[in-house]
């Protein structure tokens, strides 16, 4: 069997493999990006119109895309409705800007760590990755000033507001600084923000889109964070010399995006309802968050170092010790508790070991303890026989 | 701006244009391919669980993967649930395909005429499409064997039942050949069958992949053309070699197939409800058929030859006096009609000028005969005018 040469670079997805495992109902699953079940709002669907079942437009729904263009206006972004393209979850964004930008051996910029699923697509089409080493409060800005000054990168992919995995939200000087240097340097920015509404901690975070001058952008975010993942509904804001490509890129990807989820995005953005869901998850998920770092503390100090994320959904665990965290699924899994190992969120992943990513807001607060102690153990009889 | 190299291949598609035109309410549209707004059927959501809008698996829900299987098996599939991936429509088993198999200059060999977006999806990615005159009863079986004995495609992408544009549904006889030969030269078949259920005069069609001795195979379908096609739920059952890898690429283009969508679709495939339907809408679509087919002989018996489709939703007319059909498109839509031009149904367009493909679902049959008029007229204008 011939198959085209990006096939060789499809790795398995240990996400998914990860995930399969956690399925099992006995285990407590620290490992995925998962909403927790009692947070999924209740939707109604009697007020659908039978027309939301005929096919529909690639660029997605009308009044949708203008809500959407509505919310971006909102955080300072300079954008109108025909800017927007509805998209099967924001995942396919990073296929759609894969197909638009990246040739084998094209170059792109990545933060190091970065999203794992991001790094799969571009690498699946080849992509070069260069990366810049993340800081507490965003990128280092010498090595980013000094990554545009050695590379024509095709795009620089970054993830401002609670990265996955680091959770890092950046500052506002280092969103300016961004900025500016891509900017410079002419580089087109693809911005992802699929955690922006799950804010815990208040703190300035205007998007980076929002203050190019001259640099192409595409904005990207989801509802799969506030609503329900399960509709698969996403959306893209482009520059218009990047907009029309996307949308025949959609076209042949899928037509376009089902328009039941849609609708029932629609019913959602923009309204009191939505803001009081966003208000009630944010409370929730900061209590998780408190939960999981009074129970850190206790199971994981001596272990580990780690920033107390003001967003999102992941806490990003720096052991002390480092050891290859890949080697732990294994023990972890046989005591039902699952996480994510931090070496795949790097283009090298053998040169960046002992990091862990633990999700805060799956877990019950009452099996947190439980769970994280036996993570603990896990780790220290692996050091253990590294040691001996 | 540096784009990859396939932006260039990247055409503009006139069927979204075309549609997009089509959409004003006064044009009668026999461009799409799209349901009868009255067929669509009244589904109901308030027994859907709550789970659906949390994330899911990649493969798809099992339970309608399980029933997927089961009808492929009642067509003389040997397949199980676990060959089976829900898909984004069926639109995206091309892109999944093209992307598994297709580098720049991979030869893929199609049928010509064949169905338009799946040329621009493989075109894409750089296939170097390799075509197979199609007869009134199926793909010219010598033009076939040559095909396979000077090249060696990735694929043979055929469409057997029902053919997009062309309305031929191949013969038995051609059927067993077509599968002996891709047998023989050991070349991977992609039958794809939008169109299987809408069928008006029955015949036997069991599937080629059901006739496979030892070629990979992957067999694809949707719900779009039978139930509704705003869901965005189709499927692909791929052969064991073949199906891991779909289903790693489907997560990175967009993780999951939407839940709500696959969920509605299982209430339906199987049940009373949904063989009541589907008899409910062949009766409708022959009909429209019939109507069509008298409306044709009306303004189209000294213009044009046709074969009457024994199913699917398309005429396919070839013009006794070709022309460039796509000359036609702007004085139509002048006169309030939609059609598609047939040139871009053909890897080389304009080598193949003179054929009309009409959909004859949309359109209300009081309205057919104005509509084939106004359309025969300009046709009469511009033949008239190229011969002064």
């Amino acid at each position: 069997m011939a198959f085209s040469e990006r096939i060789a670079r499809l790795k398995s997805s240990l996400i998914r493999e990860i995930l399969a495992a956690a399925q099992r109902p006995e285990v407590m699953s620290f490992a995925g990006g998962l909403p927790a079940e009692p947070m999924l709002p209740k939707v109604e669907w009697a007020d659908m119109p039978a027309s939301m079942g005929q096919y529909g437009m690639s660029e997605g729904e009308p009044e949708l895309r203008e809500a959407i263009a509505a919310e971006a206006r909102a955080l300072g972004i300079a954008c109108e409705a025909s800017q927007v393209l509805i998209v099967s979850g924001s995942q396919q964004t990073l296929d759609l800007a894969s197909k638009l930008f990246i040739d084998p051996g094209t170059e792109v910029l990545l933060e190091a760590p970065t999203y794992l699923a991001a790094l799969q697509a571009f690498q699946l089409f080849g992509a070069d990755c260069i990366t810049v080493p993340q800081e507490a409060d965003g990128p280092e800005l010498a090595a980013l000033q000094q990554r545009l000054e050695n590379h024509k990168p095709a795009f620089a992919y970054l993830i401002p507001t609670f990265q996955n995995p680091s959770g890092v939200r950046y500052s506002e000087a280092k969103r300016e600084a961004v900025a500016a240097l891509l900017d410079e340097f002419g580089v087109t920015l693809i911005e992802d923000e699929p955690y922006r509404e799950l804010v815990f901690d208040e703190g300035r975070a205007a998007p980076i889109v929002s203050r190019l001058q001259k640099a192409s952008w595409v904005y990207t975010g989801t509802v799969s964070k506030t609503l329900l993942p399960g509709l698969r509904v996403g959306f893209l804001i482009a520059t218009p010399d990047l907009f029309p490509h996307f949308l025949r890129l959609k076209q042949s990807a899928d037509l376009h995006t089902n328009r039941i989820g849609q609708w029932q995005a629609l019913q959602w953005l923009g309204s009191q309802q939505y803001r009081d869901h966003l208000a009630e998850l944010r409370d929730f998920y900061r209590l998780r968050r408190d939960a999981m770092q009074v129970a850190l503390e206790e199971h994981f100090g001596e272990l580990a170092d780690w920033n107390i994320p003001q967003g999102g959904l992941f806490f990003w665990l720096t052991l002390k010790q480092p050891l290859d965290t890949r080697t732990l699924l294994q023990p972890a899994l046989a005591q039902n508790v699952a996480f994510m190992p931090g070496e795949p969120f790097f283009t090298h992943p053998e040169q960046n070991p002992g990091y862990l990513r633990l999700n805060f807001s799956h877990v019950a607060p009452e099996r947190l303890s439980e769970g994280l102690q036996r993570l603990a153990s896990v780790i220290r009889q692996a050091q253990a026989s590294a040691a001996a």
